[in-house]
């Protein structure tokens, strides 16, 4: 991987998230100039460099819903990597406005403004759960039809079909990633802290949302961040599908097992029951990655070895900060 | 088909537009009560009904996408039709804001009335331009990937993510219907429209956008409102997704050469080049409709057919409204 095949100046939204600040050191390591945007809904100041390269490193603090505060960001950018969106599935249950708001609508904000500003590489975090309830695993990105069970996951389509509509028509290469489940340092939400959460409420008890026999591919932050470069590098037709996961899948029984333990063990677990953990839970999932893996990507860590380091970070302290 | 077994009443949004019109009609006569929203963007007075049952049809002249104007027409209705949209879609890749407003939001919005009234089942008119550029003819229901090439085909794909989520979310049962070219009585655009007004300005000559070898499947608006309504009768998935079109297709040079010989065969044909009629255009396309023929549906007409008729009746008048 050269560092000199990925764009700069390069804008990331989201880029003080749990995904978009891994993603920005790898391309401050890179050498680019990173000009982040982000309004702090669910990233964290504290996630983003402390000491970053001067002169390589912008922070626009603003909401992308309001284009005329950040388009200057885009003046001169030689790629958008887009990843600002709610991160937290169950919202849009109970809100519908959240997803269509912070996903859809963002995802066109953004593409304007790289198409006003002629930026020739787009980067997009979709999800696995365009796939909605898929028959086969694991799932290929050619996968069809594609219904999703949440709002969220409509809203990950909906972006989607924006990227390859503007690359067709606008001339601006398109990267769509499939997000597995992605775990690492600085996540705000998710299984883990969940069940972290938990215990710290109540060490005694660990209660499980479904019948626990859920079972998903997880991905370490820093596995995700280098496949989306590397495809980024490597692949060059007008839209770059790739699914981005492990090759195996571990069950939510198996997560709290590991976290009672990790915990000393003293825990009672209880299922809720039910196949699905919320509405909207995609309880099976399981990406074919063959299509990035025919790139050079592999990932370092499978799914239980990514629970497992994760695991002794939450519990290294709550607010651990990647290494700056 | 039973007339019993369609809900009423039905709200229909684009009720005045070409193909709604005519679905108003087919529900009408199944003694169901219609309520037609239109904000007459695209959509005609004349293309209603005019002597509609007393009591059974009622007319909202408003914008989809202020809900306050139009939100009492949903209590109480067994049913949504939504057609509502931005027809044309050449008109996105100049303004990408018309498909997202006019498309997407307009879906959410829609669906949002759906929802809070308890409206059970929810139709919805997509398009084959979801399936972008398919690598696969017949192109069936599964085909993925999803790459739309037109803002418009974009706005349907994320409108198809919308219903998607509701269905399992919200429980609203939902039909998605990728249509093929539908084409019948008053019609604003499209193929036909656009040769009749080019040799009205001049019968000399008839300009052809594309080289004239795109071929695509054309379906008559009364076989495409009849698939409608019977696969709403005889499906019950959570999503149901149909694909509408006839199993031949036609090329734009026959087409040409039909029109040109309705008028009398004076006028030369020229034919711009190049093998897209304009950006975002797809410029082969025929679906896969074993799956709604295996219901029972039968077009009355198969796509040269449907260009004959639909010559005939606008050279009998531009403005052709279907019998009332």
């Amino acid at each position: 991987m050269t560092s000199a095949s990925v764009e700069s100046p390069a804008v990331v939204t989201g880029g003080a998230g749990a995904i978009g600040s891994v993603l920005v050191r790898a391309l401050l390591d890179r050498q680019i100039e990173v000009r982040v945007i982000d309004n702090f809904s669910s990233g964290r100041p504290e996630l983003l460099p402390t000491s970053p390269p001067a002169g390589r490193f912008h922070l626009t603090t603003a909401d992308l819903r309001e284009p005329d505060r950040y388009y200057e960001q885009f003046r001169g950018a030689k790629a958008l990597w887009h990843l600002a969106a709610n991160p937290d599935i169950r919202l849009g249950v109970a809100d519908p406005t959240v997803d269509l708001e912070q996903g859809t609508i963002t995802s066109f904000r953004v593409l304007e403004a790289a198409r006003r500003f002629d930026v020739p590489k787009v980067y997009f975090s979709s999800s696995s759960t365009v796939y909605g309830l898929p028959k086969v695993f694991p799932t290929h990105e050619e996968y069809g039809p594609l219904e999703p069970q949440s709002l969220y996951g409509a809203a990950k389509l909906a972006s989607e079909g924006l990227f390859s509509a503007y690359a067709h028509c606008y001339g601006i290469r398109s990267y769509i990633y499939r997000f597995a489940n992605i775990i690492g340092p600085g996540m705000g939400h998710g299984v883990l802290v969940d069940f972290f959460d938990k215990l710290r409420n109540d060490p005694g008890r660990l209660e499980v949302l479904g019948n626990g026999r859920q079972a998903k591919s997880y991905l370490r932050t820093e596995d995700c961040v280098a496949g989306m470069i590397l495809a980024g590098e490597r692949a060059s037709e007008p839209v770059n599908i790739f699914n981005l996961g492990t090759e195996d899948r571990i069950s939510v029984r198996e997560i709290a097992e590991k976290v009672v333990a990790a915990h000393g063990g003293r825990a009672r677990i209880e299922y809720a029951g039910g196949d699905r953990g919320w509405v909207g839970d995609i309880p099976q999932q399981l990406l074919a990655t063959d299509r990035i893996r025919a790139l050079g990507w592999k990932p370092s860590s499978n799914s239980a070895q990514a629970v497992d380091r994760t695991i002794a970070e939450l519990l290294a302290g709550r607010k651990v900060s990647p290494a700056s």
